[in-house]
């Protein structure tokens, strides 16, 4: 019997591309899949009921320790039963360790050997995040999967800035799984629940992969990262500066190295061109907050490429955002409805547009899933490819 | 065979209380009915999925003339099929003239018998509304309850003042009738649709009584509006400043003075407080910004009053914002959740505080109406009262 935090199984496989089943203690999660952001606590203008319902059926999304951390805080996040009773989501919940957010701090923050030391973007409170703080911080949010805490390097970074990095992540790893394994024989995981299927109920902790554009630190990295042992493997350090050419050597060289039997994280990346071109390349997972975000400043994407809903053409145009969509969105509203809400800077806007955008960011992966389990996925990228540049 | 563009039959009436319901030519809305305000073609932060959902159904929403008339434009609406189309609601509208609106403009406003000239509050534009042209944009919009240009006086209005604002308005009220009826007969409603249930399919037209607070005034502008002939018949120009005490008395005094057989309408009010006592006196329609304004700025009501969700005691604080409340946010999200939202700007508070605030003024309504009914209404208003003053 089987009693890791996760199962995963790979059902389907056409060149790189993988379609599978990802099990946490909370749901069943079909990949290749993309995972909405909800940053503190709620994907921005989405209620829970959307996100459950049959349209977008999101499995999992995540949220941001950094954030949360420092508001409400993880006392209070605690006290009320842990993340999932506080946002009242019952499906998998991913964490992301702060490190990312901490490195983007820039001049706010000084990375040593024990973590970062930073002070906080809302009121400069001097604060201190390392891979104990961080571990203790997301069994206290009781997420599904845990991120292990690590340090970025910028997407020009030369080889020895890559590496010195690529070394301290490695350190920042080990202590992240030993803090964490302490965590789980403990009773700190606010969201621990009752096993299912033969999980062991208790969290699922994620390795992540180093080392810039720099492909032998990259495969450095990622044969001691598997060293450590996780239930799962992400490649963190992308789309952070780099030509787009060159994240997707680094995944193509990379991504098939990857433990075969986990899944595989291309953490905040990306477009939906991004998404096919990694699903293309072996990746199982993806987070992006670009849905969410560009839908608030009037960005939409289409099956033929993005509009902006604030151009003047849409004033009296009653067609839908997409033709071919069929979210409730597209089979209620015009695009000339939509560019008076965005113009009028009116709530709705926001919220009709998210929930586009996170429909087609989540239908993209679905049909993904069902191309590779029908042999039909390299025709399929390159179709949709072709039709996003055809232009709306 | 009746040809109206409305029916209206009361079912039952406690003392002033009534209980009726309305028919326009797209929806059956049982009165007394409260109206989400949806100003320019959305109700703040609500789906119209929302609105029309078990939970909430709204049968009847506002829109405001003034503010769809300068963005998008009538024009624009008419091109779009009307407001009914272009915002996607099937069932009834009613809209204001933008009498109040102009009047709120103070000193960027100059009041002739002609009309009022005013600059617009978006980019300065100079613009001129009128009895006709309010008419016309009215039935640009095709909504399914017009309202005559009006000019509202201030509640503090000495009995001069009021008068010479009250003629102005029985001579506006006049033009307005004159205006719409030839409209009607043309093809200038964008709303138009096929007759029901032997109504006329037409939009109705609905007189508005002023006077400020002095009683004789009322009653001489409700006979010479009656005589103008109206659908339906509404008190303005109450909840602009007067005593609580003072509206309540002329709502008193005028509204069983006003037709029994059509719909009475009191605008722009109020508080569940003033819903109860409008009702109480007679009054079968209110509209008011409140749940949805509020709930922007954290005010919530509950069966005990109303709370701020910013308070730092709901900091921890695991229950629904209304113990007693049956709506979707209060069966799933906490006051802990809800004041972090709040606190960290986040689009969902106002969304789901909105929601439950909607679901509160739709619901009290409901409740009235199921009391009026049943003859309970004396001991449900008092009970209601009494449990809203016992404090959260």
């Amino acid at each position: 019997m089987n009693s890791s935090p996760l199962s995963f199984h790979i059902h389907a496989q056409e060149g790189q591309a993988r379609a599978g089943v990802l099990r946490t203690r909370r749901s069943v999660i079909e990949t290749p899949v993309f995972m909405p952001v909800g940053t503190l606590g709620t994907v921005k203008g989405v209620r829970f009921e959307a996100l459950e319902s049959e349209e977008l059926d999101a499995r999992i999304i995540l949220a941001n320790t950094y954030h949360l951390w420092l508001r409400p805080g993880a006392d209070v996040i605690r006290a009320c039963g842990g993340l999932h009773r506080f946002e009242s989501w019952g499906r998998s919940l991913l964490t992301d360790s702060g490190g990312f957010q901490v490195w983007s701090l820039g001049a706010l923050r000084k990375i040593t050997e024990a973590g970062v030391a930073f002070r906080s973007h809302i009121d400069g409170r001097a604060c201190f995040l390392s891979p104990e703080v961080s571990m203790e911080v997301q069994a206290a949010l009781g997420s599904d999967i845990v991120m292990m805490f690590d340090e970025c390097a910028p997407g020009q970074a030369d080889h020895e800035t890559a590496r010195t990095s690529m070394d301290l992540t490695l350190r920042w790893g080990s202590r992240s799984r030993a803090r964490f394994d302490e965590l789980q024989g403990g009773e700190q995981d606010s969201g621990r629940c009752a096993p299912t299927e033969g999980l062991s109920g208790a969290q699922a902790l994620f390795g992540i992969v180093q080392g810039a554009t720099h492909l032998d630190l990259r495969k450095e990295s990622l044969a001691r990262t598997v060293e450590i042992g996780f239930d799962g493997y992400a490649l963190g350090g992308l789309s952070v500066g780099e030509e787009k050419r060159v994240m997707y050597d680094v995944i193509e060289e990379v991504a098939p190295m990857m433990p075969v039997e986990r899944p595989r994280y291309l953490m905040g990346v990306g477009t939906p061109e991004d998404l096919l071109e990694g699903v293309a390349r072996g990746i199982d997972m993806f987070d992006c907050v670009l849905p969410t975000r560009n839908a608030r400043s009037g960005q939409v994407w289409t099956a033929r490429g993005k509009l902006n809903i604030k151009n003047a053409r849409f004033l009296i145009d009653t067609r839908p955002l997409d033709e071919s969509c069929a979210c409730s969105v597209c089979r209620r509203h015009t695009r000339a409805y939509l560019r008076h809400l965005y113009v009028t800077g009116e709530m709705l806007a926001s919220i009709l547009l998210t929930h586009h955008n996170l429909f087609y960011f989540l239908d993209i992966m679905r049909r993904a899933r069902q191309a590779i389990a029908l042999n039909e996925f390299h025709r399929f990228r390159h179709e949709t490819l072709d039709m996003m540049s055809a232009g709306v």
